[in-house]
């Protein structure tokens, strides 16, 4: 019910197909540039205050430690994706195919739109400190979880065939996020047509005719 | 050719589906561990040095640098997975969809087995310098290659009806490959029976029936 209601609410203001060229607020996008170049562990606070033109203690005004950059930045990229994929659903309604539809569509134009944030998220998750690292993981479940859901439903319903609808979802979701370690904008395909031809393998994978 | 020969050669030797509990030489693993917990830039030779039970210099004699760790472990890595894939395609001889079976098969138990050191070359490529990253690289697109050709094989022969087996056979090596992103050792299935699963999934994928 909870999701629901939060899903509803976003469906209103998310245009969860659109991305803007950048959205992380400057600071974390000088940050997230850092850590995409030398690793969390290979940045250093002097660096990313150099290139904002920030000194350190103006950057430490706005972000008391290197840890919470990369908190600030992991929490903006699960909260985004998570929010995305809540309008997604609202927006295919209760039908199981039309809910995974979205729902992969939504996970691949992320994981291509948003690639080295969300490689930095995925190879950095051992880099953030305790309880950030749970909460991240929570998220990564509830993303998990949304996908789960439709496919145990589906199966149900008789509409999916597979027999291992539990590693087909693992196998799904670890595709789409996949995409941020090889996506590349100047590419062949553009992110949309990607999620379209994504969103196909999925349904073969669980065993649905394409027609 | 060349494959083919090595892949014979080889087939011989490695026994691809079984896996020692430690592989790496006891330095590479000791500096594994170490990048596991702190990262690559995270961590000093000092520390490796301390766990190894070695002096500083008395590591630098065996490995020149950290560097020199990082680039041995990936380089490992791939030359493990790809005699392995090799041995795998000897096995399953001239037939498409064998040949798909067992090195989907091998993938999995690679990366199940050795969820560690795939994690470490995965995330940490960008900490390789440029020589040993293109090496690296390199031996990526050989892999996925081998995958390629099996799938554009069984598409042209009519096994595999998917409409996009380029994006199909990238899919399915990112599944494979993000197992050891999230396989446990305490978890529900054994590195095989998700083997097993994973070849049902990816025949699905490729539009393949399973009977």
């Amino acid at each position: 019910m909870e999701h629901r209601s939060r899903a509803i609410e976003n469906s209103v203001v998310v245009p969860w197909r659109q991305y803007e060229s950048s959205a992380l607020p400057p600071l974390l996008q000088v940050a997230l540039d850092c850590f995409v170049e030398h690793g969390y562990h290979g940045t250093t606070i002097r660096t990313v205050a150099q290139r904002t033109g920030l000194s350190v203690p103006g950057l430490y005004h706005h972000y008391p430690s290197k840890q919470a950059l990369l908190v600030s930045i992991a929490q903006f990229a699960m909260e985004d994706l998570l929010r995305r994929s809540h309008a997604a659903l609202t927006e295919a309604g209760t039908s199981a195919e039309e809910r995974l539809h979205l729902l992969v569509e939504c996970l691949v134009l992320f994981h291509a739109h948003r690639s080295e944030v969300a490689f930095i998220a995925a190879s950095e998750i051992r880099s953030l400190e305790e309880d950030a690292r749970a909460a991240h993981i929570a998220s990564r479940d509830e993303q998990q979880r949304m996908v789960d859901d439709i496919i145990y439903r589906g199966t149900a319903e008789g509409l999916f065939t597979t027999e291992y609808p539990r590693e087909t979802s693992r196998a799904i979701v670890t595709m789409c996020t996949g995409v941020a370690q090889w996506y590349r904008r100047d590419g062949a395909l553009s992110p949309e047509e990607l999620a379209h031809r994504y969103v196909a393998i999925a349904r073969a994978a669980l065993g649905q005719s394409n027609r």
